[in-house]
């Protein structure tokens, strides 16, 4: 297992962790500055920052700063109208950033999303998930741009995706692509799967092959938003320096991947405030 | 599968789905009471709501309307100081008022629930819990009560339970009890396993000697609390009629018991306007 407490040469920052600062969305091409000029090598940013900053331009930045992409965020979304082209595009944005991989958000319910769920038949949205991720896994190949399913914690299953487990996300690879062939696999993030007590054993199921990302944050007690309340690693309950043991054992050597999402708290205050706290807690509690 | 559509003769209703009416505590004899009007065979009462009413009093009312017991709420946590002592007194009063079984909501990491974890290893606090479900299934056996684990959504796996998923319980069941004595079970409720894409399988699994309750209610899109934003049976995404098949097709033939916790819906109403509700629902939508 790596030693992360000298340095941060491992950490990678969600750009979604300081896309509010103190409560005002902040441009992306300010957040890769703000990365860069702390010695953080890399980022996984949201194709709608991407989209508002300009693809080309993000592309000059991120290559001007010698920053890495430990992912793109996302793709997915496949029981939802027009998913077919638009993960298709996603794909080629990720390929043109150089990122890792894409990150797939599968999609559940639809309209659940919107309150207005379609059907309650989340057995055929996960068929029609599988069916999503193989079509677009050809369309990946061609791009060698490898697909990441990110199991979501079983509290979004109705509503963002409906692949919850590490367990479910891994035969869906199997199923796909039973060679290893390295295109298809899966982000670990803590938060979703931490609770999970078949985790250790389908982290090794997966092994280093399957296993595309690593996201940490952490779970907080009480936690008061089913979306917004994610935890800064250290403040919660979650075990990273285990899981990350797990997945390093598996031969996992990319980046840890800061990603929270904190309306109440680390979106009202400054980006360069939680970028240092970032980097502490990468060092002591990751 | 039973037919609901025509009466209410399986209903059973949690109280804690009552427990508040416009936001005011109602006692449990006036909920008793209350049901027992309505031509509702049985109830679930809570632990607290017994002792404040008095368990001779709680066990005569209940006689004396011919009301049955789907189940007691609750035992378990087996993590928090004097678990042991509590949980036999549980069962004592399970037994008196002739519940079908004592239900274990099992706890998890100490002190999470008061927003202070002691730690942060869940495994030990998985093999705490087993342990202490162990020492009470021998106590509970010479009592004839038997347990029921409930597996809670992983949502609470910090602070509440640590068993997340039908496929722990059952495998906490097969060690304690290899032989199936009908001691120890499962008690599915809806709102917990509605997620998870292995719920036909360890429903087939368990059987039905270790199905020992069921519960429903529904899951909002969205979802505002974590605790107390239960839905009323139909209002939600949970295909409740499909899990009830497989359930039944074990041999199930108890009650469908209600347990809603709803601060800002169904706790504001009137308690007669919920339990028609429940009433009709139930006919309609489980």
């Amino acid at each position: 297992m790596r030693d992360f407490s000298q340095d941060h040469r491992w950490l990678s920052v969600n750009t979604a962790t300081i896309r509010k600062s103190q409560g005002v969305d902040l441009p992306l091409a300010q957040i890769i500055d703000a990365c860069a000029r702390r010695g953080i090598r890399a980022i996984s940013p949201w194709r709608d920052q991407v989209a508002a900053a300009g693809l080309n331009n993000v592309a000059k930045l991120v290559r001007d700063h010698q920053m890495e992409l430990s992912g793109y965020c996302r793709g997915g979304m496949f029981t939802s109208e027009g998913a077919r082209e638009d993960n298709r595009r996603a794909v080629d944005e990720a390929a043109q950033l150089g990122a890792a991989c894409l990150v797939l958000v599968v999609g559940a319910l639809p309209g659940a999303l919107q309150g207005r769920a379609a059907h309650k038949d989340i057995a055929l949205a996960r068929n029609q998930v599988r069916d999503g991720i193989g079509e677009l896994l050809d369309y990946a190949r061609t791009a060698r741009m490898p697909l990441a399913i990110e199991p979501l914690h079983p509290m979004y299953a109705a509503d963002r995706a409906c692949i919850n487990t590490m367990e479910h996300a891994l035969d869906v690879c199997d199923e796909l692509d039973p060679y290893r062939s390295g295109s298809i696999g899966v982000a670990v993030d803590v938060y979703h799967v931490w609770w999970d007590p078949k985790l250790e054993q389908q982290v090794e199921r997966a092994g280093g092959k399957r296993l595309l990302a690593f996201h940490v944050c952490d779970w907080l007690t009480p936690t008061t938003d089913l979306l917004n309340d994610r935890g800064m690693m250290g403040d919660g309950v979650i075990d990273i320096p285990k899981i990350r043991g797990w997945v390093e054992a598996q031969g996992f050597a990319g980046y840890s991947e800061v990603e929270i999402f904190s309306t109440g708290n680390w979106w009202q205050r400054g980006h360069g405030e939680v970028l240092d706290t970032c980097i502490a807690r990468h060092k002591a509690a990751v």
